[in-house]
Parts: structure tokens; C-alpha cells; sequence
């Protein structure tokens, strides 16, 4: 179990506004890198110097790609450069935000949680943006596929993504990081139906463990795609934003998927549930049989024993151990006994 | 379980509006069949090219029977001929939408789910529909019970069809659709009133796990079946679309007959988990009983066989073995300590 | 079990508007009463021909008793002459209509449940009502207690009925099937009483199943009751229509019932529940002391047994068996065990 | 459980308005008392005629405590000399309503539940206030706690009470019975912090049964409780009624109350159902226990009773019987078998 | 469990407005410390006279620090200078209080539940505000981490707090509870993650109880948490109050954070409930693994014993015992016996 960390408790009594990181990555040095393009020119400059930013051309659109927030110093300086507020910068570094949106006067601020592609267990990374005029500034804890794609796809200009607005870059980068859920997410279904299948005939204390641990990781799954439906929603309630008439119909697309997850998820918690519920009725049902046929078995030798003992007595006067075929009489009552005991049982159908 | 299958994982990248068909049914060549009727005329041209399309008289109503969707370029010819959304037409082959409906500028976009007849499993097929001035495109993954009989109503002129307008039409296909739902539904219902019938009869864990499938398939049922209350509100809230005052009162029965279907899934939900607690509760009784009365016998022998124990021991001074009547009082004792037994068992009701 | 017969799955591909019954009840010949009256004259005219209702005088209040609906002839000439659209025909006949109420341009359609006075079980006959003009028509599938009621109250102008207006008589019938479900509802809720109180004397598997049986019951009442409430909020809404300001004051009454029935299977269900785990909880303990005792006096003979088992062994060189009191040494050394592990057991509390 | 005994089933088909006391005490003669006063002047008159409110002086405020409700020829007269409908009427004498506010033209109907101070099991009685100009009437179905205090607060102007409006007094006579919920509510509490207590100690069926009946005690207190809040929102909401600005901060005073209330019994809530599950673990728990020791001991003499038997049998060719420390040597490996057992048992921590 | 004392059962029937104090600290003298400052100034004044603060520079902000509110006295002194409602003033004293905000005419008032830091159990102490033109007044029940943390604060100026207006300072007080929720969840969340850990090794009684405790204080903190997203809300709303264009962005980040608490309250209840399903089936397990085991060992000797018991019957005539090899015999079809029932046991999967 996995709630992601807390704010640290070292921070309580801090006033509000230092840049301390609190993810789990061990901090680095921060890269930043400019693509920038309009319809007819495209170039990338990596490594650059914060400084550099100051320079960026109006007319053309900035994608500002600023990996390892764990760098204070570097954060820092971009932070002055846009003229972004404190609390925006803390909640930049300070990963353990919610999937939110906040509108301010001058920029647009928005995190999101991106699945870690270097790590086997389900980890979150946040993936925070900031819109600004021309220009988007994308900040992540790590290298991770979302930019690595959004490279390539303006590279190739796959889509004519080139001759788009800004608004187009900011639904390309959110897109990418909800097709990561339904890849991630139907890999948790195909497993739960796995289990499905299979739990009929292997009942194993592992299967139940594991039932319930995807459903934490669901659980966590769904905080962060929950409020996702709101912010698409807030963005295109805004007068003059990032969602504009020519690309409202990409982002009602995005919506449409945010839903779609959001059922699944639903539907998927529901099934392993019920898959949980199965698991308990097989289970203790493997149990039963056992333990009926079992306690049937004592129950048949119990009286035979008892009879044994009987003439194991040492009396004197005891007429039937004398009786010729007294041995043979008693074996015959005891199959019979038995014999009749195992037809009652089967008639009340209890093995 | 099945919770339908997820937006492919190999689809995660690409851009948005590419055509790939994600259903389980094998591709093949898209037939595409034409109904033109007004009040006075009425014909049907099957397996037209797509190409005749462009020739449509504005002046009757239309309807383009699209089957097999997973032909990606007939699909490409329609939406360039009637100039569909290339989202559009993503959602169209991309058979893992939701139940929905999308207006567009030009036309409406409607997904239904309904129910395949090529297979004895529950299985759901994308049924969506575009309508248009005065065209209806329908879109199928195969040939279906609908768009059949459909064609039945329009040559007959059942219940006046002809001379209703394009909303009536669509109307037409929705009910259809709805319809099947109520039957499918029915099928639960009076499959689970036999379960219930036989359930203090008869415990079997077979049982209990088919009233855990039936509640999958309710469940995925139910997604299907719940947006389409929303979805006929829409319609109605929309201006100039397909309902008008003419044909209101028919989408209004639809919209009641969706509500009942919710109802009765609802129902049917909460007598599976009543029938699982019985179940349940019965299953442990069943056993219990065993158990006890197994347990009785058993600690019934056991003084008893105590007691013969005694008298097997071989002490040389042991005065009762002498004794004349030794062996039968003992067994008469032995007798009596079972019947009290069984008296002091009967009255504390434990059999 | 009983979801109530859903829409018959033969019906799925009829066209919308065609009559048919759908009921459990054998069909029979539809009678139709007129009860006519005015402040001054009263009087009540039985078994019509249904032309006769053509000549109604405008100035009074008719009441139009139409029994028995499973008559489509007579059905379909009263439908004609009041001009009553198809569906709600088929919504008439179709005996599967939730509980609505719906306004069209010249009447006023709504659908009641009525519970069925000719059966031991519960049972629920569809009561729909139009209300047109100075005409309320009521509809029922067979004989009733509301009707019979109604007639009574006329006659004897009980409450002064017959001064009051065509909105107080839809009040009276609507009052008396309320109040029904008040008197069946009471039933259940003393019955589950009764089993409340004996529920910790006597523990029987058919116990769990009643509590199971009522709740399944309630389920389906509170199906009919739900939407009543919605019902009469919009009775009240509509401008110029059945209630107004002088009989407002009793359909708040009505109002006011259906909300403490509400109340009531919500706080029956709860209590239900609640009994459910009592009832689980004490059966299993009944039988978890059986065993807990049974299994002590297992215990305590096992290890006697194998003492005496011991001195029945045959080996030549066994010098207990030999010393003089050792028989009954070897008794006192059994009952001493006996004691000592009884009083273990006393003071671990276990029995 | 009690879930208030419904609408009497033989009131069915009576017509409204008639008055019939409902309530479970026996039905006695009304006692009607007036308090009237105004800032200079109070004076009580107990018992007084019907007749005498006719002259009541209008410059004053006067309060008529209404005793006994089941007496209706006192009740009519009432009702007929202030004007109150015969619905309201009803609505006094049957004591089944829900706590519930209703504004007429002429005055204003509330209805509240008191609790019993004449019986040891939680009894609600109901408590309705009619509020009319400058008079006050209340009627209650016995002497209560809240008339007898509101009387002495009046006699000894505490809290300045005699100089306040007609509002704070209404106002008083809510808060005195919205405290002796919390007084109530304060009671269960602490038992339930008792049994939470001694839960881990005394694991008896009683304690559950009493768990479960707190809850169903509970459950019918929120029933009350919970449309009071809705109730003082309307009144605040009515543009000059009860609530004026002088008096408003008191009547927020007892929203705040009611909502801790609600609160509270929520909390209660979880924590009993908290209580259920740890009260079902821990005797499974304990019985778990006994059985596994019980086991274990069966489990261990089993194996030596079978090599006690083996050397009983009476073969005539066993040649350990001859050997000299035969007997000595089974002993032996009898100790050392059920020396290994217990230590497998031990490290498999079976015990 | 603890639901926090309720409303003394001894003030039921005392007018409103009176000051008792209902907590559960030893009553003591309060002590008044006042804070002013500007932009340039800066002055702390500790324990002053009640009378002092009539006196305050009206351009100067100021912070006073009410400590022990269990002092009647001095705060009805408070109360009288400053103009406090007397319901306000109860509301202080008695500190059973809700989380909740007041708008006054003349001033807001605001009580919020800070954690004891003088114990180790969960305990809440209320800490409410007034704020009133320039001057903000905190009450407390004892000493405690916030106004301790405050005056350092305000005495290094830290974040330039000193150059801020009145709704900075009470944003502070209200971010350091904030805070220090969210270091108290932060405890429970590493808590409930060891148990989560140890949880397959060690099946504990106590572990379940722990968990189940846990979920108790989960509880009372929701209780305290949840109103405050709901207060800031209400701050924001009120036209010219505390919030105001330079410090919303404070409050904004606030707001989050009460989101992110009550989020990681949800997440955290859902993964108790985890734990406790998990906890129980592997409890569960546990036992049923070691009941099969040991009842199979029983299952195997009974029938062996059973056959040693036929030959030691002492009947004249058996001629298996005058076999030679009888005894070899017979212990070697015990062996297989043994040896069959192991080898069925075994591909039955029973052990």
C-alpha cells in the first residue's frame, strides 16, 4: 500500500513558499531544453541556460522541457524569468499535488501524474505544465516517454501538429499521459481476467493477496484520474484559454476518454470485488468438503472401535467369546453397521 | 469477465485520428446498402459503391446502411463524401466507445451498443449512427437483428413509416435496439427467479458462481443502458435536431422504457446479492448440520469406548472382571450413559 | 422472486402503438360504469356501451370506471372517442408501466400500482387514470377495492365529496391506493417484528429466508412507491391543471404520506439488514457452542482412553499390573486428570 | 424494533379529516393552560375552558399548552375557534407524522418528536406547535419535561424570556427539546464507549444483540433528527414569519445543534458498525482458539492410542511382548513421539 | 472510542448564553498575551489585564492570544470589550463545538480543532478566532505548537509576514493546523503501511484491533477536516472580509490542501477496510490449514486403530492370531493402509 508520500513532516511550521522536493528520485541536476517551432521553421536546443529564455521569439510557439525539479536553483530562475508566483513554484517541486488546474492572471497552471516507465511497480511521477502566452513549460521529475514522444511527434510533424496552435500542444501532451492510463489499466483488467479464470480451480491465500492489491493500486489509480473530467471541464468553461473552437473538438475527445477510464475503473473495482466475494465461497467450500469427508470417515470408525473395545474387555463372563463363530458374527455386525452408516449418509447427500 | 476490450496498448502514440479497427470479429469488406423513400416512392439498392452516394436526391429521406466497419477505406470514402470529423470516423472503427451522443456542426454522432446474435455469450457490438439533413448512416461491426428488420418495417410501411420524417427513423433503430435490451433482460430475469426457485433445494458452488456471472453481465449491461437516459435528454434539449414536436411523444416512451431497464437492472442487482447471502447462508447451515450430527455420534462413543478401555486393561486385581454379571452391567451402563446422553442432546436442541 | 413480467420479449419488433395485453390475468370483457354528478344531481349508470360516452353533459363530473383492460375492442373505442394517443393506449394495456405521470396537450395520463385484493401474495395490478376536462377515466385490470371504495364515498357523499372538484376525486383515488400501501407496508413492518422478538429463541434457516423473502418484497414496493413523490411535485407545477388552490392542501397531505412510506421501507430495510446479522451471528454461535462442548468432552476422554489403552497392552513385563492396587491406583490417576483438565478448561472460560 | 406503529390499517378508506388519536397511551381528558404575558405583566391560568381563548388580549403573548391530544372534542373546539384546517387537525391527533413544518396563510404547523420522560425505553412522543399572531399553541400527548421547564423559565423571566418576542419563545421550547436529544444521544455514547471498552474482555452474544439494538435505537433518533435541519432552513427562508433578525442568531444557535447532532449519530453509526466487526472477530476469534488446542491434544494421543492398541492385539507370535524391557521401551517412544509433535507444533507456531 | 463529550446532560434546561466549560482540562487562570505590530513596529506584551486591550492603536494590527478559555471570568471581560455575542461567547467556552465560521455583523467567528501535543493519544482541543476590524483574537483551550509557532514567526518576521494585512495572519494560524493534520495522517498512512507490510507474517488478535482503532481516529479526524473545505469557501464568498485579492492565492493553496487531507482520509479508509478483509481471510486461513492438517492425522489412525482393536478382542476363536506371521501381517496392511489414505490425501490436494 502506496498512498504516496505526505507532505513531509519537516515542513510543518515552514511559511509557505520554499522550493524543497519531496519526491522519492534522488535529486539531480536539472536539463532544460527549448523546442521551438511555428509553420515554417522547426529547431530543438537542448541543455540550455536558463538565461536563455529571456531571448524566446514572440511569434513563434516555445515548449520549454524542464526535466529533474528537484533542482531548486535552476527552478528558481525560471520562476523569475515568467514571473511565476511562489506557491506555484512550491506546488512544481512539492510532487504530492493533486491532479488540478489553476487559472492565474498572466499563466495557466496544471499537474498532472504520469506512470513511471522505470520502475516495475506503479509509481506516479508529477507532470506539471504551465501555459503563458506562446509558450508551454513542462516540468518532470524524470526523463519519461510523454516528452520523448512529443519530441518526435514534432520532429516528424506527425499530424501537422506544427500548424496547430498552443492549445494543440497542451492536449498533445495531456493525451499521450491518458493513453499511458488505458495501456496501464488494461493491463490490470486482462490480469483480474487471469485471475478469473484460473480461480475456479487454484485457490490460493496468494490469489486473494494479490486481488486486493490490485485493487489498491486502483484505488490510486482513480485518484488521480478523477478530477481530470473537472479540469477538462474548467478549461473549456474559460473565455479566452488553451481550448479554443478549432481544437475543442480534440479535448472533447480527451474528455470522452477521462470517462471511458473513470467507468472502467469503476466497472474493474466492482469485478474484483466480486472476484473477492468468489474467492471466499470456493475457498471456504475446498475446506468444507474436506473436512466433511474427513469427519465421515471418524464417524464410520468411532462405533466399530467402540465394539472392538467391547469384547477387548476382560471379563470372566463374557458367553460371546466363547461362541464358536462369535469373531465371525461380530466382523458381519461391523460391515453391516458400517454399511448402513455410509448408506444413510449417502442418502442425505452428505458426501 | 469481460470488460471489453481497452483502446489497443499499441494505439498509445499514435496521433489522433488514425483508422484501426479494435473489435474481435475478423475484417472484412464493408457492404454498403441504400433505402431512399418519401411519401410516394421507396427503393433499396444493395451494396452500392460509395461513389453513388454523392448522388443522393436531396428531396427524399435516406438511409445508408454501413456494415462491417473494420474496412478502413470504404470508412474513408464516407467521410469524405458526407465530410465527417476524422474523430468522428476514429470513433466509428475504434469499437470501445461509450454510449453517446456528439453534435457537430453539420450532423450528429450517436454510439449504441447492441446486442450480436452470432453468439450464444453476451457479447456487445458498436452500433452508431450519423445523422444528416436528410440522410441516416448507420454503422455496423457485422449483419444484425436492427438494420433487418429495419428493412422489413420500410418495405412493409409498418406502423406509416414511409411517411414520417428522418427523427422517426432514428427513433426506429433506437426502439429496436431498447427492445432487445427488455429481451436480453428477461432472459436474467426469469434466470434468476429459477435460481431463486431451486436455491434452498439444491446448493451446489456451481450456483454461487453463476449468480456472481449473471452480475458481471448485469453490470456490464448496465453501462451500456445508462447513458442513453442522458443521451435522449439531449435531444431533446437540442433545438432543431432530430426530435420535434411531431415525433416528441415517441422519444419520450423510449426515455420511459430506459428508465424501466435501469430500474429493473437495479432490482435484479439487489435480489443477485439477496440470492448470494442466501446462498451463502444456506451453504454454511448445510454443513453445519453435517457437523454437528457427526460430532454428536462421535462424542457419544467416546466415553463409552473409554469405558471398554477400562475393562481391557490386564490388572491382576481388577474385582469387577470376577464378578458374574460384570460384563452385562457394564454394558448396561454403558447403555444407559449413551441414552442419557442423547436425552441431555435432545434437550438442549442440539439435534 | 417477481421483478414483475418484463415487455414480452414477442413484442420486441411489433411497431410502437399496437395492443396487447401483457398481465398475468386470464382476459375477459372490459365493463365500463359512469358515475355522473354535480353539486345537485348524482347518479350512477353501469355496464355502458361505450357510444354512450359520446353524450356526456359538459357540466358535470364524470367518472369513467373502465375494468378489466385486457379488452383491446373496447379499449380502442374509448381511446377514439376521448382522442387519446396510441401509446398511451398501449401504455394502458401494457400492464409493465412504472409509476409516471405524463401531460399531454388535452389530458393528463397516470400510471399507479394498485395491490391486488384477490391474492394472498403480493401482487401489483397496474391503476392508470385520464384526467380530461370535467372526465376522470380510471383503468383497472381487474376489480378493485379503489373503485368499489370510490363508488361508496359518491353515494353517501361522505366528505362531501360530490361539492368538491374533478381534482379532489383524483386526489381520492390516488388517497386510497396510498393508503393501502400504508395498511400492506404495516403488515410487514409487524411481522418483522414478531420475527425481531423471537428471533433470539428460535433459529431456523426458514427465519433467514422470510427475513430474505420481505426484503425482496420491499425492494419491489419501494419500485412503485419511488417515483410518487416525484409524481405529485409535478402535478403542483403545472400551471392550470388538476391541483389548484383549493385542493392543494390535501395532495400536500398526499404528499406528505408518500414521503413517510418512504421512510419507512428505508428504516424496514435497515432494521431487515440489521436482523440478517443478527441472525447470522446468533446461529452461528448456537452452533459454535455445540461444538466448543463437544469437542471438550473429546478431550477429556481422548487421553483416558489412551491410559486405559496402555494397561491393555500385552507385554509380558509390566509391573503396575501386578502390584495390588494398581487397577485402582491407575483409576484415581484417570479421574485426577479428568478434574485437573476440567478445571483448566473452567478457568480459560471455556465452557 | 419499533418502527412507530403506522397509520392505523382500519383507517383505510375513512375520508381525511376525521380525528382519530393513534398514539399507544391510553386516551384521556385535554388539560389546556395559558401563559400569557408581556413585558410588564404574566399570569397563568391552568385548566381553563375552550371558550376563554376567545378573549384573549392581543397585545399581549400568550402560550396555550394543549395537554393530551387524544381527547377531540377539546381539540375541535380549538381548531374551530383559531381557524385551523381539519388536515393540521388530523395531523395533531394522529401521532405517526414525521417531524415536519408546514406554513399556512394564517398561521404556521410544526411538528417535532419528544422524547418520553415516562418510560424507561426510548419513546417518542409528538410534540406540534401551532404559531398564530401573537399566540403560541402547543399540543402534547402527556405532561412532558419541556412544558413543565418552558412554564418555570416563564415564571422567573429567566433569560430575560418575558421580554423577548414570540419567536425566542418558540424558539425555547425547540432548543429544550433539541437538548434532551443531545442529553439522549450523550447516553448511548457512553454505553457504546463501555462496551467498546470491555469488548476485548467478555465476548458474549448479548453484547452483540445489544450493539444491534443501539443501532436500531439509533436509526429511529435520525429519523427525527434529520429533517429538523430543513426545517429551521425554511423557517428563515419565510420572508416574516418566526425568524426575525433579533432572534435569528438563537435559530442559527440550534441549526448548529441539529447538524451536531446529525453528526454525532453518524459517527455512532460507523463506530458501531466498527464495534459489530470487532465483536465478530474476536469471537471467532476466541473460539478459534479453543478448537486449535482442543485439536492439538486429540491430535497427539491419537498416534499413541493406535501403538497402545497395536501391542493390546492378542497374536500369539509378537515377539516385543517377550522382550524384557519391552513395555518400558514403548513408553519410551511414545513420550518421544508426542515430544515431537509438540515441538513440530510449536515451530510451526500451531500453538 | 471517542466522540468527544457531548453537550453536558446537566445543561440541558439552563438558558442559552451561559459559560460553563465543557472540556477535559483542569479549569485555570487564563492568560492574555497581545501581539502588535506594523510595518515598522513590532511589540509583545504577555500576560496583560483584560482592561489593556480597550486601549489599542486602532492603525496597528494586533494578535491576541487568549490562553485556558476555561476561565469564565476574564472572558466575559473579552467578551464585553470587544462586543461579543454571548451566544459567541458559549460557543468559546463550551468546546464541544463543530468546525465551523460565523459572519457577525461586527465580526467573524471562526473555531477550528487543533491536536494536543500534550498527550499521546489523539486528542482535539478547540482553538477558535474572532476577527474584528484590525485585530485578531485566538482562543485556546492550553498552550499549544500554533501560537507558540505564531510569535516566532511574527518575531523573525519569516516571510515577511509583519508587512501583511490582518487575513495573512489569520491564513497562518489556519495553514499551521492545516499542517499539522496533515503530520498526524502522514503518521497513521506510515503506520497502516507497516501493518500493511507485516501483515502476511503475523496474524495477530491486537493487529486487527490496531487496524480497527486506527479507522476510529480516521473518523474523528474526518469529522474535524471536513467542514473546512466548506469554510474557505465561505470566507472567499464574503464580500469585503477576511480574504481579499493579495492574500486569496494563500487561502486558494489552503483550500487545496484541506482537499488533499480529505482525499488521503478516503484513500486511507478504503485501504483499512483492505487491510481488515485481507487480515481476516488470512486469520482465516491460517486456522483452516491447521485444522486439515490435523484432522487428516486423526483420519489416518482412526481406521488403524480401529483393526488393532478387532485383534484385541479376546474371543476364543480367532484364527488369525495363531498365525505365525498374523501379527506381521496385520501391522503390514496397517502400513498400507496408512501409506494409500496419504497417497489419496495427496492427489486430492488436501495437504
Amino acid at each position: 500500500m502506496n498512498l504516496g508520500k505526505q507532505k513531509n513532516s519537516s515542513k510543518v511550521g515552514t511559511p509557505p513558499g520554499e522550493l524543497i522536493y519531496t519526491g522519492k528520485l534522488e535529486p539531480s541536476k536539472a536539463i532544460i531544453n527549448v523546442v521551438s517551432y511555428d509553420q515554417h521553421t522547426y529547431n530543438i536546443r537542448e541543455n540550455v541556460d536558463p538565461d536563455f529564455l529571456k531571448t524566446l521569439d514572440k511569434n513563434k510557439i516555445h515548449w520549454i522541457d524542464f526535466e529533474n525539479v528537484s533542482d531548486p536553483d535552476k527552478l528558481t530562475s525560471i520562476g523569475e524569468i515568467f514571473n511565476i508566483h511562489k506557491l506555484t513554484m512550491e506546488d512544481i517541486i512539492n510532487v504530492n499535488q493533486r491532479t488540478k488546474i489553476e487559472f492565474y492572471d498572466s499563466y495557466t497552471f496544471l499537474v498532472l501524474k504520469i506512470i513511471s516507465d522505470s520502475n516495475e511497480k506503479l509509481e506516479f511521477r508529477q507532470f506539471s505544465m504551465i501555459i503563458k502566452e506562446n509558450i508551454l513549460i513542462s516540468f518532470s521529475e524524470e526523463k519519461n516517454f510523454a516528452t520523448k514522444w512529443l519530441k518526435t511527434q514534432l520532429e516528424s510533424n506527425a499530424g501537422d501538429i506544427r500548424n496547430k496552435d498552443l492549445g494543440y500542444l497542451t492536449f498533445s501532451l495531456m493525451d499521450i499521459v491518458v493513453d499511458s492510463y488505458f495501456s496501464k489499466l488494461s493491463n490490470y483488467i486482462s490480469y483480474t481476467q487471469e485471475i478469473d479464470e484460473k480461480i475456479t480451480e487454484d485457490i490460493e491465500e496468494e490469489l486473494f493477496i494479490k486481488i486486493k492489491k490490485i485493487k489498491q493500486e486502483i484505488l490510486r489509480f482513480r485518484r488521480f484520474v478523477a478530477p481530470l473530467k473537472d479540469i477538462l471541464f474548467q478549461m473549456q468553461k474559460k473565455e479566452k484559454g488553451i481550448v479554443n473552437e478549432k481544437n475543442q473538438i480534440y479535448f472533447n475527445d480527451l474528455y470522452d476518454h477521462t470517462i471511458r477510464i473513470s467507468e472502467s475503473i469503476d466497472l474493474l473495482r466492482e469485478n474484483l470485488n466480486n472476484l473477492t466475494e468468489i474467492y471466499l465461497s470456493i475457498a471456504s467450500n475446498r475446506l468444507n468438503e474436506i473436512m466433511r469427508i474427513l469427519t465421515i470417515i471418524s464417524t464410520i470408525f468411532i462405533p466399530l472401535t467402540f465394539i472392538a473395545g467391547i469384547y477387548g474387555m476382560n471379563f470372566e463372563n463374557m458367553p460371546e467369546l466363547h461362541w464358536r463363530f462369535g469373531y465371525f458374527l461380530i466382523l458381519g455386525i461391523m460391515a453391516t453397521i458400517a454399511v448402513i452408516m455410509i448408506i444413510i449418509f449417502k442418502k442425505k447427500k452428505w458426501f
